[in-house]
């Protein structure tokens, strides 16, 4: 059974409105979905992101997935369209959002802003999955003036897509995603910026770490831009911050010799490390809600079935495994990960059984 | 048939060393480690990585696997003591490595610089493994009065372990890094900083975004200040040219009204999509020269390892595998890499065995 009982309309067949589509409708949910590009609005609707709007369609929710910019226009012509429905958006930024409203003078008891932590690098209806708000935080941002009702509903959708909802005023919301989010999308930009004025030898050097840091710098110019600027108030002193610590490094670099110049660089590093184990299950993803065990194993063909037949045996299903596995070693180390509850379990099993626990 | 056709002698048994150790012994080849910690030593040796040093040991090569600040004086006692062998290091800075041993007045014509680019997060001989410099770029560094047999036993030793040799000056190696690794280490470093004054809540909206720009962030400090203050005449021209582009971007946040604001925001995200877009195989890795077969399995205990357990019984060894398991759903995919070689074989072998592959 849904927890969302009635229609949902999603405006907007964008990467978010298909996916948020695809999530609904495979919940038995009778949902609508329209966009001004008619080539996109088909798309999503092939896809099963949902049906055509009827003009008798009486929506209880209506969600709006359109970039930044847009977003209060078409909130507000919704809200004036559809009187009895709740009204939500999904723009990265939300005080901005919220302002545009309040300057239209509309009555906006029933719209709660929301923000579903979740992305792609790919866009459009094509780029659409159910799952992309799986384990995702979803913030719920209402303002003074909205109604009870409209946080509750909006909350259940985010349930509903499996994400996590989590409330937030505006101003604290576009406070955290400056940044968690639009902080290292610009550190990412102006460092993978730094690549253009290096040799081809030179880049073919590349590791991970290299890919790994600048991967968001592919990210679209013409929606960055408006979240940028739409947050600009929040995301200007972080960066201040960080060009105070950048200057001091520089400082540093530049006179090896002077008293401190290690220290600063050390005391960098340093911070960096306490900054990044401040983030929830890093190795995570979705997957932060696993217990983890590392069994060793020997290197040679079966061994790893052996073990995973003994774990079927005691009737433990993983929800996800990895490799550690070194050709030429003797020894292979393998991450068993199990919901919460059976590692206890799994942990006595193995043992029991006789295989080494890392 | 190995390549190098004498004895190997690395010294050092941490990660480098201790990979190096794994991968040329099940090439063939004879290789002693040594460790100024006696544990890392035995680790290394129980772990496969090559056998004791013995008295009357003849090295044709040796491998000097030490921390940057320590390379140089280690290179020179090898070459004093093995006046016949051709000795190479795999530090990640090369310049300064060869001023300091041009001021020990030592005869240099059997020392020839090198740098895999290769390494991990973890560290130590128990973070070693065969494949880690599998399809890495590997820098051989000669200089003016190194010998040509030298340079090219060291190619062989890149080639021997499945790296792509690549010979460089000195100074054009480390201003490669500088910009491919050293600038992306300090950035990701500040990035990281940030976090330590965001709240709880905030930080929990962290996405993949975040989580990949802020990895390398967790380096080890001490290893870092070895090689950013050996490098820094090549890191704090990249830095401070970032520093003038952050500093444009701040300007254009703080007063988003004025002429040009937008344009410089947006010349940022453009910038960073060309920068990004010179990275040779974005999606590349460790692992390229694997063939990956990918089965679909029922999601429930028991199935993973029935797969596994096929696969060994035909007498297939799996080199990694992947787990892509949407909860809910009643299909599980099963990444599995193998040696290209094998990947025939499996497809037939599984597919025969009434395996969907997808």
């Amino acid at each position: 059974m849904p927890r969302i009982n009635g229609q949902i309309r999603i405006v907007g067949a964008g990467l978010l409105g298909t996916s948020l589509g695809l999530a609904l409708v495979k919940k038995g949910i009778d949902v609508s979905i329209t966009d001004t590009s008619k080539a996109a609005q088909a798309l999503a609707i092939d896809y099963g992101a949902g049906r055509l709007p009827l003009p008798n369609d009486s929506p209880k929710l209506i969600v709006v997935c359109v970039p930044p910019d847009n977003t209060a226009g078409v909130v507000a012509a919704e809200l004036a369209a559809f009187p009895n429905a709740i009204v939500t958006d999904v723009a990265s930024v939300k005080q901005s959002v919220l302002l545009e409203l309040q300057q239209t003078g509309l009555d906006l008891a029933h719209y709660v802003g929301s923000h579903p932590m979740a992305g792609r690098e790919k866009s459009g209806a094509v780029a659409g999955r159910a799952d992309l708000f799986m384990g995702r935080p979803w913030v719920v941002v209402p303002h003074l003036s909205s109604d009870l009702v409209g946080l509750d509903l909006v909350t259940d959708l985010a349930l509903e897509v499996g994400a996590v909802p989590t409330v937030m005023e505006p101003i604290e919301h576009d406070h955290a995603v400056a940044a968690v989010s639009h902080v290292p999308q610009i550190v990412s930009s102006l460092l993978a910026a730094r690549l253009l004025s290096t040799s081809a030898q030179e880049i073919s050097l590349a590791g991970q770490g290299l890919r790994d840091t600048t991967r968001i710098a592919a990210s679209d110019p013409a929606l960055w831009v408006q979240i940028l600027s739409a947050n600009a108030g929040q995301v200007a002193p972080v960066l201040k911050d960080l060009a105070i610590d950048l200057n001091a490094v520089i400082g540093a670099l530049t006179d090896m010799e002077a008293g401190g110049s290690l220290a600063t660089i050390s005391r960098t590093i340093e911070s960096g490390n306490r900054g990044v184990e401040r983030i929830p299950g890093k190795h995570g993803g979705g997957h932060a809600n696993y217990a983890t065990v590392v069994a060793m194993i020997d290197d040679k063909p079966g061994e790893l079935a052996r073990l995973l037949t003994e774990i079927g045996q005691v009737g433990i299903n993983l929800e996800d495994i990895k490799l550690e596995h070194s050709p030429g070693a003797q020894i292979g180390l393998v991450e068993l990960s199990v919901l919460p509850d059976l590692e206890a379990k799994l942990i006595s099993d193995l043992t029991g059984l006789g295989w080494r626990l890392v």
